[in-house]
Order: structure tokens, then C-alpha cells, then sequence
């Protein structure tokens, strides 16, 4: 469920563009108006206002924003504006780049959304960057993370909730096998992961815990201070319960001596239209604290106040 | 160019409904009038008659079909009368099968498609076989053969005309160190020839000719008994001009000590509406005589005046 708040009757997309425009005009802007206006419009209403700013004054609104604000608050409303594909797109193309490489940010993307929306960025990132999404990610990743990641990114995982039990059965067999020896790479580990339904690996996992008494990601916990075993981890994790993945991203993010604004912008922007409701009560589950708390307590000014409204507080 | 030839005036879906429902009526199936309508319908208008024939008759016209004709002559109407990504599905899918199983099927289906095809197919195999074609795919492969297939049909290639030069020349080095090692199966070889567009590695293998004297696939033929090599030779070609695939595909097939219907009835289905007609051009130029004259001479009865409609004419 979304945290984001939609008011119930929203101003049209010229007005939108109207207030906005007044928001930037003269000496310094109105952040809080922006907040107001964009932080409370869906993907297809902040879409409209795009194309409306752009149709009535023949500028692009992202480069308004761009250069009206700044630092964490810019980064925030900047990603937050853009569409949910063409977001990711940026986000994954980021992160692929070598001062802003996270194999965990390609796969996270990857992992955590639909089949279909997956397509949608690599159908975004085409028209944006004139290359493929799995051709970058190939060409800036190496060994058993290249061997992880190019699959994950290129999937189009089959998304019915129909599972094979015996298949179930059988593929827990084979990762346990591959993970006594570690073999963390094997092929097989890879495909299993990489192309069944993520019904079909929540089955698997399954009966992994029921036949050898482990969760998986127990037995994958090794060499905590792996790499690689901490990413195959987390895919694990992103597959088959990504609001806990989420709630520990931000958990880490924001208990960071000096707080990780970027996983923490990527979290709440990407999620707040799709998954924030749950992974809030994850969070104030896991650490006995409202995440609207601690967001207060590590971030400020406009940037603190876009995240709250994001997570649907107007305070903290 | 298609060879498909659809009347100026193609009659009302309910009339070609009608007319097949008399085909089938009775002892025995008049096939002439079968090839009469669907081997001149596209496939909007073949989707068309299917829908209408449910409608009208509460029948499926692929089961109608089924039980009325046989042999190779019911296979090509069958494969014929599906859509085109629904047909790529149902082929792929029997190429993973243990009986009827083809590392080639893959890869010719993975390569010579365009992308947004490509995916139309992997949606197919969704609805179809609920799993994933990659999944499929890589479950029935192995080792080096999997390694190739299963990012070659897991690609969404950009299709843009930009060509990067100097990273053309710089994996065309690759590429040739590569063979120069005899590593076939490296991760960066496979990596250029699955991930970048066709136009990039159309570059890539005019600055490896102009760098080593050589066109690739004359080095990639070291050992022409080895199937991997093989396979690879026609990914290489499939990728970068798929009308001397298909017309080799067809000398193959005709050639043969008893002709090979599979993948005749295979590559005329599958191109005759979208490049049979260059096809033919390659076919008559390397073998010195025209493609419909080949067919004739080794296929007979329906089976032959099928394929010969498909490519273009009513008779030999």
C-alpha cells in the first residue's frame, strides 16, 4: 500500500504549472509549495504536469527544479518527479557509473518490481541512454556479480502464483548441496534464482527451511564480510519479502554515523506510491520506533519535510 | 519484403469462417480451399477468423484444423495460423524439449527478432506454458550452451543506428584474443555478442575483419564438428544479416538425404510475412536456382502448394 496523499479533488495539471512557476519566480523559491503541489500527485498527475510545463512555457520542469534547488532536497523532489520507469532508469544507469557504482541499487530495481514494470525501464533506459540496461550491466560488472546481476536485470520472471511442489523439492536439494560446498556461484544456484517465479523460489525456499532446518539466507551467512554472499543475500530477500529488504535498507541507512541520504531518498521515493504502508510497520516492528520518527530525527529542513509528506505525514 | 500475397479485397471474417466450416464438412477436407483463404491472410486477419470462428461455432479453428489435416501439411497450417509471437512460443517451447529439443530453434528465434517481438514472445510463453521461456530454457541447458541461450533470448537489444567506433574496435580485440585462446565460452565474448545492439556489433565485426584479416566466423571454424562452435557461427550470422541464415537453413533442409519438413515448414511460417522475399533473392543466388523450383522438387501434394502459396506462388 501507498503512503502517498492524493487530495480529493486535485487542482488541473495548468494550474499545477501556474503555482509552480510562481514557486520559482524571483529571489529564492518556494520549496514549500513545491512540496505541497508535487509531493501530493501520482506518476500519471505529475506526468500531466510535465507535459503541461513544458506545453505552456517551453521549458522542461525537471531542469526548473534542477536549478531552483539544492543538495538532498533537489535529488528527492528530482527523482520523485520523474516517471516511476524513467526513474529507475536513472537510477540503475547510476549505478552502473564507477563514482556511483551499487550492484545493490541493479539489484534491488531488478528484484523488487513487477515483471512488466521491469520491462518498462529497460524499454526507458533504451530511449534515454541509447543502450541496453543489460548490455551496461554487463559491461561494468565482472565475475560471479556480473554472473548474478546480467541475468537478474534481463528477467521477465513468469508472475502467476502456480507452484511445482516436487520442482520445489528438488531445486531446495540443489542449493543446499551448492551452499554445503560452497558454491556460491554454480550455475545452478544462479538459474534457480534468476528465472522461476518468485512463487515458485518462495516454494523452493520453503521447503529448503523445511528439509534442512535453516532458512537459507542463515546457511549463505558464511563470510559475513563477503560481497558477493551479502548481495546473494539480499536477492534472497528482495525476492521473497522485499518490504523487510526495504525496512533494513532504511534501518541501515538512517543509523549510519551520518545518515546514507541517498538509499534513503531511493527508498522513500520509489516506494511511496507502491509498498510504504508495509514497510513503515515493518520498521516500527523492527526497531520500536515510527519511521516518521526517525526520519525527523536524522534529516531537516525541506528535505525532511518532502520525505514526511512522501511517507504521508505533514509532520513528524 | 514478405512473399505473402493477400487478395485486394479480402473477404469479411464471417465469410472466411463459413467457407473453412464448409471445408471441413462431410468425408473428407477439401484442402485446396484451406489454403485458398488462410495462406492469404495476414496475421491480424487470421487472428481475426480465429476469433470469429470461436464465436460463431463455439470451436477452437487450431483443433478443427488438427483433426481434419495431417502430417507435414497440418504442422504448417497450424504453425501458420497462430500468431506470430504465440507460433515463436509454441516452438521454443518444443525446442526444449527432450524429443524435439534445438539449441538452434532458440537461438534463431532469440536473434532474428526484432526486441519488442522478442518480448511479445517471452509474453506468449507466459500465458501459454505458465513459466518463463529464460526459465525453461535454462533449465533444459547446460554448460556452454546455456550460457549462450539464455541471455540471447533473455535480451531486450537497444535498435538505435549508434555505432560506437572506438568501443568497436576495442571488443573487436577482445573478440579476437578471445579466439586467438580458443576461450569460446569466455564471459566477454558472450557478453558483446548477447548484449550489445546489432548495429554495434555489425561495427564490431567490420573492425575485426579490418583489424585481423579475417571475417570472425572463418576463426570461429576451427573445429566444424564442434556443436558449441557451430551454434556460434550462426548466432554470429543470425545477428548480423539473418537472410543468409535463413537461406543456408533452407539449403540444409532441402538438401538433405530426405528433407528436413521441421525446419522447412519452420522457416517459411516464420518468415513469409516478414523477409521471404530477400530470403528467396539469397536462396536463388547461392544455389543457382529459384527457391520455389527447390520446394517443388522436394515436398508434394498440400504440404508443396502450401509452401509455395507462403513464398508467393500457386504453383511451381
Amino acid at each position: 500500500m501507498a503512503t502517498l496523499k492524493v487530495p480529493a479533488t486535485v487542482p488541473p495539471p495548468e494550474e499545477d504549472c501556474e503555482q509552480l512557476r510562481k514557486a520559482f519566480a524571483g529571489w529564492g523559491t518556494n520549496e514549500a509549495l513545491i512540496i505541497q503541489i508535487l509531493a501530493h500527485r501520482n506518476a500519471a498527475q505529475r506526468k500531466l504536469i510535465r507535459e503541461t510545463y513544458a506545453a505552456t512555457y517551453g521549458e522542461d520542469l525537471l531542469k526548473d527544479l534542477d536549478s531552483e534547488l539544492s543538495s538532498d532536497f533537489q535529488r528527492a523532489v528530482l527523482l520523485w518527479t520523474l516517471d516511476p520507469c524513467e526513474r529507475d532508469a536513472y537510477l540503475a544507469n547510476e549505478a552502473t557509473k564507477r563514482l556511483t557504482a551499487s550492484n545493490w541499487v541493479i539489484m534491488e530495481i531488478a528484484c523488487t518490481r513487477s515483471s512488466h514494470d521491469l520491462f518498462l525501464v529497460r524499454k526507458a533506459y533504451h530511449a534515454r541512454y541509447k543502450r541496453s540496461l543489460e548490455e551496461d550491466v554487463s559491461y561494468h560488472t565482472t565475475g560471479d556479480f556480473r554472473k548474478l546481476l546480467v541475468p537478474l536485470v534481463s528477467a521477465l520472471r513468469y508472475e502467476g502464483d502456480e507452484v511445482n511442489t516436487m520442482l520445489a523439492k528438488s531445486e531446495a536439494k540443489i542449493l543446499h548441496e551448492k551452499i554445503c560446498d560452497k558454491a556460491y556461484n554454480h550455475d545452478e544456484l544462479i538459474r534457480i534464482l534468476t528465472t522461476r517465479s518468485k512463487s515458485q523460489i518462495n516454494a523452493t525456499l520453503n521447503q529448503y527451511n523445511n528439509q534442512f532446518g535453516n532458512a537459507i539466507n542463515k546457511d549463505l551467512k558464511a563470510d559475513p564480510e563477503d560481497d558477493y554472499l551479502t548481495l546473494l543475500r539480499a536477492t534472497v530477500k528482495c525476492l521473497t519479502c522485499p518490504e523487510k529488504y526495504f525496512e533494513k535498507t532504511l534501518r541501515l541507512a538512517i543509523n549510519k554515523l551520518g545518515t546514507d541520504e541517498r538509499a534513503l531518498t531511493r527508498v522513500v521515493v520509489t516506494q511511496a506510491e507502491v509498498n510504504m504502508q508495509r514497510i513503515k510497520e515493518e520498521y516500527h516492528k523492527r526497531n520500536s520506533v515510527p519511521l516518521v520518527r526517525a526520519i525527523a530525527g536524522d534529516t531537516s529542513g525541506d528535505y525532511e519535510k518532502m520525505l514526511l509528506a512522501l511517507i504521508g505525514h505533514e509532520e513528524a
